[in-house]
């Protein structure tokens, strides 16, 4: 790590650290199409504009910052996102976007000529915060995301993603699937802050990625009969809390016996006044496991639960295992050698990209809360300046092979 | 019923209609110290201008409009409260305050001149919706409800009352006991929709209220550790949801072993993340019954249970069994001998005042749905016009003897 780098990391962590934390919580919230990420959008065309890098959006607003022509020959493209869960820690996307910047500063400093074009992105809507569906840019461009069914997606206050991209000047008859701006990336490596405790455990700063476990979203709404709550004998009663309350012990249950994890992390009560019997109430489940078929039997579980409620059950988003690109990992342990290989839990774009068949791997940085998605989600400076030289390595590797060393 | 009455009826009715109802749900959204809120305030002022009575507020708020001089003589007072819970009906509350107008017409209309001073109140916030505390508006001016605590309450987006009676233009240092307002209240007399079946097995339009049941509120916060959906095992898991979850299920099962009712109609998950794991839960329980021991013992069953969890608990409000004053119930019943008479589970501005010595009594009219705090709440038109009928003879007897027919 030049001390270059390293300072063009900490400016950049600084500017950002200041757009959308909370003040109370201390959290992030840095949701779609929000003031917040209209200013971390800026913050990214910025950081493109002042390294002379050409900055392009694709069909969903994806930012994709190039050094070199991908429409000559498609580059290798670094990166992340910018936006948080509710109340989100600081490392949660951010840091794969920092460090790419840092990266290919550090990689123009020394000289290095790449072979391939190089481009840095930020993926819009990763967390799917406001409006429900996790990776909704890069799902869209791909083709994951049908245009219509993004558009007709709606936030919490009612507000449809066709509305709110028409708020931020933007026009909703432009988004779907992009396969020119998937066609310049030749290979894509996210590097991300790990989510778990994985590499505590392996005392390591940084780790490959291997796979990311099967996952997806069902959401669960339960009727019921909206009524007083002091006048309304029990007998009487349709209230559609008791069908949520006893689905999510149901979903803990059910994820305990198969080995997968399973979260209600978001309900919605309504009409939600103290003294009114809810006439619905809809839960939404997080469920993930090592392997599709524990994890299909605990939603299934899970489903027969909220069904004996009268429950309708959704899945919103399905995302079979993904195991990123062989070839790739191979010549990232080729170049690091010490990084051990780690499965996750959590779903990113980089799985979204694989997906589709262009070669992309991840590089994790070390959580030493081994908390994320939360205030207390952190990396040491330390660890963070291993990941990108980690990820210049990486990158070395991938554009290479030329420096100005080896060319004297 | 006069058709000059029916019509005053109508009319009133008509107008209130449009104020705040919610058109995709049908229900009403009338909270304390809104827009909706003052709009439903300027009617009511209107109302009481256009009759030529003198309007007061008195320390919270509470808007009266009197007809003669209440402090020479303390007057009769009818009446009731205009908010809503959210996506209530059209009738609670509002047809306490049309009906009060209506029956005042009426003895005007009539020639009738009252010995005493007749007032019509507008208590304000008496659902409690915005800042979760019920009747509110009686609760401070009779010295239940602290100001200091009343202006600390917030409401979901975090504004407390202090800051929401400021954004109304009023000043929160005024708030307080108010005695003097009080002073002027002989006695008082609350029409109201009814909120169960009994008027339906009964087969009689209308009825007149006996007691209260002891009720009241109690907020249950699980605390938990935020963390990622996918990553985090179950073991290293603190969710506060699996918590709540639990507790609303005992609060049934406590609520039916003790013949009480008990209602979680409310919750905040924190931070709210469809992936994140909550770092706290917070439900409001809703209890009531019939007698004080058996409420008590359900209370405790579901604090216990919560406890298991770590939870607090934390009691907002409580209200022991109200009795309706037995001479001005006895006086109703002699002009009003048709008129069974019901209990009911539902608080009122009644039972605060009662509370207080001042002798109340109340008239409920059939809901033929059973049903409140819902759109689906009614009562047909000829029964309305039966509870105008009642609160003019109720008020007749209250405020006479004279009338013009008996001093030709």
């Amino acid at each position: 790590m030049t001390s270059g780098s390293a300072r063009s990391f900490d400016r950049q962590w600084a500017e950002l650290a200041q757009i959308g934390r909370h003040a109370q919580t201390g959290g992030y919230r840095r949701y779609a199409l929000t003031r917040e990420d209209h200013e971390l959008r800026e913050w990214f065309a910025g950081e493109a504009s002042s390294r002379g890098l050409d900055l392009t959006l694709d069909r969903m607003g994806n930012q994709w910052a190039w050094w070199g022509d991908p429409d000559s020959t498609p580059g290798v493209v670094a990166g992340s996102h910018l936006d948080s869960v509710p109340d989100g820690g600081a490392y949660d996307g951010p840091l794969g976007v920092v460090s790419a910047f840092a990266a290919l500063d550090r990689l123009r400093n020394s000289g290095f000529r790449p072979q391939r074009p190089l481009g840095i992105v930020n993926f819009a809507d990763e967390e799917g915060a406001r409006f429900g569906v996790a990776c909704a840019g890069s799902r869209v461009i791909t083709g994951a995301l049908a245009p219509e069914r993004a558009l007709g997606l709606r936030d919490g206050d009612g507000v449809s993603m066709a509305d709110a991209l028409r708020s931020a000047g933007r026009e909703p008859e432009l988004i779907g699937p992009d396969p020119e701006a998937l066609r310049r990336v030749g290979a894509f490596v996210e590097l991300h802050v790990e989510q778990g405790r994985g590499l505590i455990d392996l005392d390591q700063p940084v780790a490959l990625g291997t796979d990311i476990w099967p996952h997806g979203r069902w959401r669960l709404t339960f009727p019921g009969e909206a009524n007083h709550a002091g006048t309304t004998r029990l007998d009487d009663r349709r209230d559609a809390m008791i069908g949520l309350a006893s689905t999510i012990l149901a979903a803990r249950s059910a994820a305990t016996t198969q080995g997968c994890v399973a979260t209600i992390g978001k309900t919605v009560i309504t009409p939600g006044g103290v003294n009114a019997i809810p006439s619905a109430a809809t839960g939404w489940l997080d469920a993930r496991g090592a392997d599709e078929a524990s994890l299909r039997r605990t939603v299934d579980e899970v489903t027969a639960a909220a069904a004996d409620w009268g429950a309708t059950v959704t899945e919103e988003s399905w995302t079979a295992t993904t195991r990123f690109d062989l070839d790739l990992l191979a010549r990232l342990r080729r170049v690091l050698p010490a990084a051990p290989l780690l499965g996750t839990g959590a779903g990113h774009d980089a799985g979204i990209l694989a997906g589709t068949g262009i070669p992309t791997g991840m590089i994790f940085v070390r959580n030493p809360t081994g908390i994320s998605h939360s205030p207390a989600e952190h990396a040491e400076r330390v660890d963070c300046l291993a990941g990108v030289d980690a990820l210049t390595a990486a990158l070395t590797e991938l554009v290479g092979p030329e420096t100005a060393g080896e060319r004297p």
